[in-house]
């Protein structure tokens, strides 16, 4: 099948306290959003790549592009108010048929074995989720008082997330909901199994100064394969 | 009331894949351990130190201390087969009146402020322990399937755990049981409610060799106060 990966960058960037977005923020002296692309290149040299970025955040990208002469070749798709929206304007920039990864642009620390297991599990499941376990205690907090929760069932959910395209198109037909914080939840909220693989812990969501300082931590010790 | 800290260092380092157990690995120059003491010696130079060590380390520790010339006083108390067990010898070696708080030997990136807010609501209300949110979308893995849960009512837990002394060895009087993976358990066990306070994010507990590097990076670029 086909592959196809839509990234989400659409954030502004407010708690990294930056002017500048945090997809585009360097990391080993490339911006975020390079080091995420290159990793789907590598599993992939084929796959179609569509980015979906604000509108007003679409120049600087395309400057970044040409002053560090980036080679990849990828479409480049308004994003919407918020993530589902986002999400949506990417699927319409898409084909139809063959599976597609929901990524976030400030994951530039997904290893190529989570996106190859994702693909291969979305071909035979219609969808596949990376998560990782809880190694730590778990609390449910209650109205005054908290409890301790099993997490021994609990799993953290990172992304890419893959499915069929057909499928996901057809679940983002659905009205918005606050519960859709990631795209398999818009899947689930039409009655779909999620099919979860195990994902690897490095890779993180760069939303604050701290997970920039992880991120460069983990590049600098560790190859991710 | 009198301040007391039981440091847990009971763990025989397999995760870490070194011959060193993981508290005695060096962090920016120094066993990871001495960071720890380090931190409730600042926060309190007149705080009562008793660390849990296994037997088969307990001479090790004694001559890092002398190869370094570690000056902070403490009790040596040896640990038992499990946790639940190390904590309940710690506990015999302090005495019956004031505050405790346990904390893991390998979380020496504690905040100061952390373990002040624990201190103080312990007194107010018996108890309290650090937590922080969960940021990533989480699922509960079913038979065959996973759904979506609600984030937003859990909290990771950490340490230090501080408590009234009595309460706290009254609760380690109950027998073992295996959902016990933190004090706030044991004691909850009892039917005490648990008083949650914020802990820091920095706050990791280092138990593989990602943690050291991510430990080693926070350290370096940031100012825990």
């Amino acid at each position: 099948m086909n592959q196809y990966v839509i990234i989400v960058a659409g954030g502004s960037g407010q708690r990294m306290q930056s002017v500048i977005p945090k997809q585009f923020l360097e990391l080993a002296g490339k911006p975020i959003l390079f080091h995420t692309l290159n990793k789907f290149v590598q599993y992939n040299p084929e796959i179609d790549i569509t980015i979906v970025l604000p509108e007003y955040h679409i120049n600087t990208w395309k400057e970044l592009i040409k002053t560090h002469n980036y080679p990849v070749k990828h479409t480049i798709v308004c994003g919407g108010e918020i993530r589902f929206n986002s999400v949506k304007n990417g699927l319409n920039a898409i084909p139809n048929e063959g599976l597609v990864a929901v990524h976030d642009g400030v994951r530039p620390l997904v290893s190529l074995e989570t996106i190859h297991k994702c693909f291969i599990d979305a071909e035979l499941y219609g969808n596949a989720i990376p998560c990782i376990p809880i190694y730590e205690t778990v609390r449910r907090v209650t109205d005054m008082n908290s409890r301790l929760e099993d997490r021994s069932a609990l799993r953290l959910i990172q992304t890419p997330q893959v499915f069929k395209i057909n499928l996901l198109k057809q679940a983002y037909n659905q009205s918005y909901k606050p519960q859709f914080t990631d795209d398999a939840s818009v899947v689930e909220n039409m009655g779909e199994q999620i099919h979860l693989v195990e994902g690897n812990r490095e890779n993180i969501k760069i939303t604050d100064p701290l997970d920039l300082v992880l991120a460069q931590a983990i590049l600098k010790n560790f190859e991710l394969v």
